[in-house]
């Protein structure tokens, strides 16, 4: 018998609802079921409660009520667990997230009765040197940034693949992106698409000052390295553009494929490129 | 006779002694100068001293010992009085820059002499209106960027032209540029370049979500209005790339071209597209 | 009372029909009306048969039925005699044409009581010089190519402006645009949207080997020399992309302002970024 | 004993110079040597001469002098015997070229004495079938392009990867390369920098009509195929810029990775973001 746990995007108007409807359904199929503590009490299940981060020991995996970016924060929690995660969307249409919430019923057949396959993306991780100590360290399933603030000019960032010097970018900084992120941030900033399944690390520019500057792909065990040699105060590396960490001139960044994937519960009628088409042809 | 003033970028390692020849070579000719306060000390000539922003009504013209980045805030401070302006390049090749520190000899007869011409560069002013009230009021010789801070996560815009709906922009922002300014920021994010002898203003999205969004020019007297419909607290309006002003949502920022001009003073020889070409090819 | 002359695409599949119901209408309202002569044979109106280089001096306006294309082809044939175009779409939305084939009555009405306003379309004119003697000569409302054949390997272009030298490109070729010709092929190329109402001549490159090779704008009445410094056989002078000439190494080609404008009928109601909005967001 | 081959192109002012002292230095070192037929005769060595195709079977390894162009043609020429090929670089820095002619002496040195590396470069093949039959095969090292010529209206291409439908590309139309050839027209075209060492395909859309149109890149295993749905007579393939084949509407074209490889002779000191940099600062 499988165990279940929900997280829940709680800004998404219909989250409570879905919830509910959710837990209702699975409870009637004798599944054990955990729910996101701030939702748990929503609903009515506080006996069910539970924060999104104990979940790893207690299910066998997670539905995940939201966006994508949703999916995005729940994989890097879970990271290190390898639990199967299951993106239920509660808004716009999203490259992670598997099923709509009209679908439920169906979608938790599936799940319990084992129809569906499992995809890893690999994730990649991000340590922030400075003075020869590593000050923060993390894992993204989308991307790193590492960029100007608002008032910012020019950050100058020299980079390094595997200790071979690429280039110096100035500009609003740059990208280090998954194939899972590629269509996401990176994309906007001219970089390419890079299908899922392909293991490597893209390396996007932003608003490089030089034109001729690029967005590259390097191999997915070559390891990017970042010298931040001249910046103003108002810097920063950000996760998946969620967590930010304040970077510093002399600061240096280090980002390579993690050890960690995110498993994601999908169908196969679904393909890469229809999802990407639709989301091209109306990105919201 | 001609009364001259002398603006310096301190952080220039040549400052200092360019200025000392500057005003040694004017005063040989007769010249009245008056010497930017905190240079004035350091070449002995504390009796020239003067603050840039007193220099109208004491001065016929301008000298500015710097990059294009201290000529664009020179250019500002003085938009209000027409003073013509000289740059004299400490660092690197500019576009607003006509004279050389080894043309110091020849850049002082041509002026003496008259051989010259004058270039009048559109400036745009731009507003930030919170709750109906103009909070913050600006003008600008290159751009008006209004975009995330290095945490951000996309900031959305939506921007009419002279109250036609153009589009909603979300990423990272927008910058409305003057054809001077078409070839700094705006032109890192994919604008084009625009002749400086035609007054028109450019708006570029910055690494737009929406991946047909594209530059737009419009006429020199439309008024571009950005509602500002979503973001978070790390965002602001940027002068120049210079000054900053935060922003929050459903502040409005309204730009138009300012009845002012910067009035550049130029020689025949190098044409614009000769600096370009060299910017381009050789950027730093 | 009015003269209308009416050319039509007879390629689209509902041109017959709706040329014969405007024939109708018109005549209802006592309007003489001229007809396309391939057309005019198939609603049984030979008697009011011309072809459209003819209509200059027979009529006082022209409707053109049909698409963009159709349109663009009037109005280079129409261009020294100042006849105002009313296009109606008979294919996909049009950036060009003002009616749809639904609203004729209105249209018409409109037409007659004179309730719309002329917008003047800025042109272009080209002229292909080879060994010192014009081969070719054309005008152009949107765009002027000078590109590559399909087994082209790279042409390089040496570009001037007012005997200025540019920069020399290599690549598929560049694009000398109107206005009105920035949302067709140069946006395609990297090239902005430039206002209709904005006087300016747009030069976008066309895939350029140089990465910072970028569109650039220069002034209305300024003269573009494009110089082919090296070819091979396949190369190639288009017309608004639809009339063609061969040219060779050593050919000049010469783009400028024309003397002429196309005038577009146009109602008030439909401005030019909604028109932009809906083509950028579905461009079919 | 290694016996050597030296293909050369004979278009570069030093071809024959260069091949004579390359001869010689080869000779001394009592190698056994083939040259180019052409070439054979001009420095006096008939008794030399063999047409490139002839090489397999004869030679160990062959020498290109000429630029990446040269060596292209010589790569896809031998493609099936996996020869080593080293290029001796007779014009501008290149991307597969490892030596210049200054370096002939250490070049030879190190190639007999086996200090080198062999670096494998992927391949593609391509197949244009019409009507059920395969008219035209290839094989490229760098790419494939499909587009429309120089008197073209827009090309219409609709893209499968491995039966699932990508999109439908309206524009001058697409180029399908290796990662080798990444950084020749593609690049041009807005496509990502991708590392030799990473075997996938990189299919970018050139000058695409919708502009969400975006280079993507799938796995070196999967099957591109473009269906040419509609054109005009003037489009053609063109094999790594070099070949070319006309195409029609309704011709199929199937593009994958071949079995066969290039595999260049290559030093360990040059690395490949070392001649990005140069090539990308300075291109030609």
């Amino acid at each position: 018998m499988k165990r279940i746990g929900i997280a829940v995007n709680q800004n998404k108007p219909s989250a409570v609802d879905v919830t509910g409807q959710l837990v209702e359904l699975l409870e009637a199929k004798r599944v054990s079921v955990l729910v996101d503590s701030g939702v748990a009490d929503q609903i009515g299940r506080s006996d069910l409660a539970m924060d999104v981060q104990h979940f790893p020991g207690k299910v066998d995996l997670v539905f995940v009520l939201g966006g994508d970016g949703t999916l995005l924060g729940v994989a890097r929690q879970l990271a290190f667990f390898d639990l199967p995660i299951l993106g239920i969307n509660l808004g716009h249409l999203g490259f992670l997230s598997e099923a709509e919430p009209d679908d439920l019923h169906s979608a938790v057949d599936r799940v319990l009765s084992g129809d569906f396959h499992l995809e890893k993306r690999m994730m990649i991780e991000a340590a922030i040197i400075r003075n020869g100590q590593v000050i923060h360290n993390s894992i993204a399933l989308n991307d790193v940034g590492i960029a100007k603030g608002s008032f910012g000019r020019m950050v100058t960032l020299s980079v390094y693949v595997d200790d071979m010097y690429v280039d110096t970018y100035s500009g609003d900084g740059l990208i280090v992106s998954t194939p899972t992120g590629s269509t996401a941030y990176s994309l906007s900033c001219g970089g390419p698409i890079v299908s899922p399944h392909i293991n490597v690390i893209v390396v996007t520019p932003i608003c490089p000052h030089r034109l001729n500057s690029r967005p590259f792909i390097v191999q997915k065990n070559q390891e990017i390295r970042v010298e931040v040699s001249a910046t103003h105060n108002d810097m920063g590396v950000t996760i998946d553009g969620q967590v930010g960490y304040k970077v510093e001139a002399n600061d240096t960044i280090l980002v390579r494929k993690s050890s960690h994937y995110t498993t994601l519960i999908k169908w196969q009628e679904r393909g890469f490129f229809d999802v990407l088409r639709q989301k091209l042809h109306d990105p919201n």
